[in-house]
């Protein structure tokens, strides 16, 4: 059940049509672990940051089990920074300012401490760092998960898809899988995905749910109508976390677990549209995360009596 | 168990990314009764046409159990016509023509056969006209059913809130709940509608599925991951159709019959968009009926283990 994250772990500041927020700690990789450090006792990052990141939030992230001896500290160096505005509708947002920074070179290196490891996610990133990952682990994981964005797919579209050709599970949303393959349907996108090697593609699209396709059977989780969203950064990361996390911990990779883990992955991702940056990530209680799974089962919950 | 419809039955022209049609015969009330006669054997219309209408559909419609009594045919004059484009998503569209023709000065009158309905679904229109049918009816129906959109909220605010004030369900989209109230969470905008009067709203999502909301509870119903959808096009008026339809035929009111009901009118829908105007909608078996709805039985099925 051991699981490994590669991600980023930076700063975001962020704007919404409810408010804003100055530099607070994101990352897909912050996400990624803190969601799934819910379901399995210790999970193992790998990612790079400067000296600007905070002691504290890192120390926290060891308290909950995340093992930190893949995360590379470049002294002198600033952290990754990201800085977006959203749109009214909030699927949308501009892109304000990026600063790579320690991204911009970033070699990820496994530690051995990280080897055998049976659950990888490769978090968004460049698609060579994500290959470079999958290329040292001496063993091959049980389940490899791949999380990408239309970026990659503009810029290193070769790489990516021989990344895509070496996972089990790709996560993407509605447009990105019209993008990655010209197809407008997402059924037959869906089917051309998964031709491309992985057995299992999961089209996340935000506020409306997200899709589960194998080769036969596709199902649907939806997003829970939320009261307040104040801010979806780091929603389909909280999202692959829980949906790892949860398949880690239960070690079932059938098609029926994997419905299941959409729906945990579903539930942890409303958490965090509550609060600005992983705040509600980082002090939720079981009772919280079943009663929210509780109201998954509720919402689409129906019997129905076919016509005579 | 008796209906009446009330709502356009008109001229369409249709270009979407994947084809585009002639004039075709549309309307609200065209799309609402044809789907609506495959739950109750008899309904009653309600619309304006000119003599340019063709006698064919109309004996189809006759045949299939839809009186005609209220239908006034205007000689000399021409039916309403609508022309639109829509864009690659599908969800959203431009309307390239409009000519009001015999709508412009439509004067409903309710025939003596119709008093006593117990079912009345007001197809989008003015709502002068809607509150019109409300008035000419002796004995308030057991359900009333209202659709409407954003071009009456634009210019018929007032008539409109009357209107609403009056039924037990409204349908609109996503975008016209949030202009309606001026809030953007939709579980909040849920709430001020069910404010306003009716005792369920139904929030229309497109190819996002559907939402049922009223003052204590929520329901989801997915839309049908189609592998090709020709034309959307009428697809809300067949599911209006469709939830109407199968109340009148169960006589249930309960939420849990609702929800069936929005299951049944999302299963109507996604017939619809498989082809250009009505056409799929006049040659459906139940066995289709019956396997389609199993469909959305099988996308949401999932069991789910509560963590520890």
């Amino acid at each position: 059940m051991s699981l490994i994250a590669v991600g980023t772990v930076a700063f975001d500041a962020i704007e919404t049509p409810f408010g804003k927020t100055d530099k607070v700690v994101g990352g897909a990789a912050t996400y990624i672990t803190l969601a799934a450090n819910y379901f399995v006792k210790k999970s193992n990052l790998i990612s790079v940051i400067g000296d600007d990141f905070p002691n504290a939030f890192l120390a926290d992230m060891e308290s909950r089990g995340i093992s930190q001896d893949g995360l590379q500290v470049k002294e002198g160096e600033k952290s990754f920074f990201w800085s977006g505005k959203y749109h009214y509708d909030l699927n949308s947002r501009d892109t304000l300012v990026t600063e790579l920074n320690v991204l911009a070179d970033f070699k990820p290196v496994v530690p051995e401490s990280y080897q055998g490891c049976e659950y990888l996610m490769l978090g968004n990133l460049d698609p060579n760092v994500q290959m470079s990952v999958i290329n040292q682990l001496n063993d091959r994981p049980k389940l490899v998960v791949l999380d990408t964005m239309n970026f990659w797919m503009d810029i290193a579209l070769e790489p990516l898809k021989e990344v895509i050709a070496k996972v089990d599970v790709l996560t993407i949303n509605d447009e990105e899988a019209r993008q990655l393959t010209g197809e407008h349907s997402l059924v037959k996108a869906a089917q051309m995905i998964l031709n491309m090697g992985p057995k299992y593609l999961i089209i996340k699209k935000g506020e409306h749910g997200a899709l589960l396709f194998d080769k036969e059977q596709v199902f649907f989780a939806p997003a829970l109508p939320l009261e307040v969203v104040v801010d979806p950064t780091g929603a389909g990361d909280t999202f692959a976390g829980g949906f790892i996390g949860y398949l880690a911990h239960t070690g079932d990779l059938s098609f029926q677990n994997l419905k299941r883990a959409v729906i945990i992955g579903s539930a942890m991702a409303s958490f965090t549209c509550e609060a600005f940056g992983p705040e509600r990530l980082l002090s939720l209680t079981t009772d919280e995360i079943d009663n929210r799974i509780q109201k998954f089962v509720d919402l689409v919950d129906f019997d129905i009596l076919l016509v005579e």
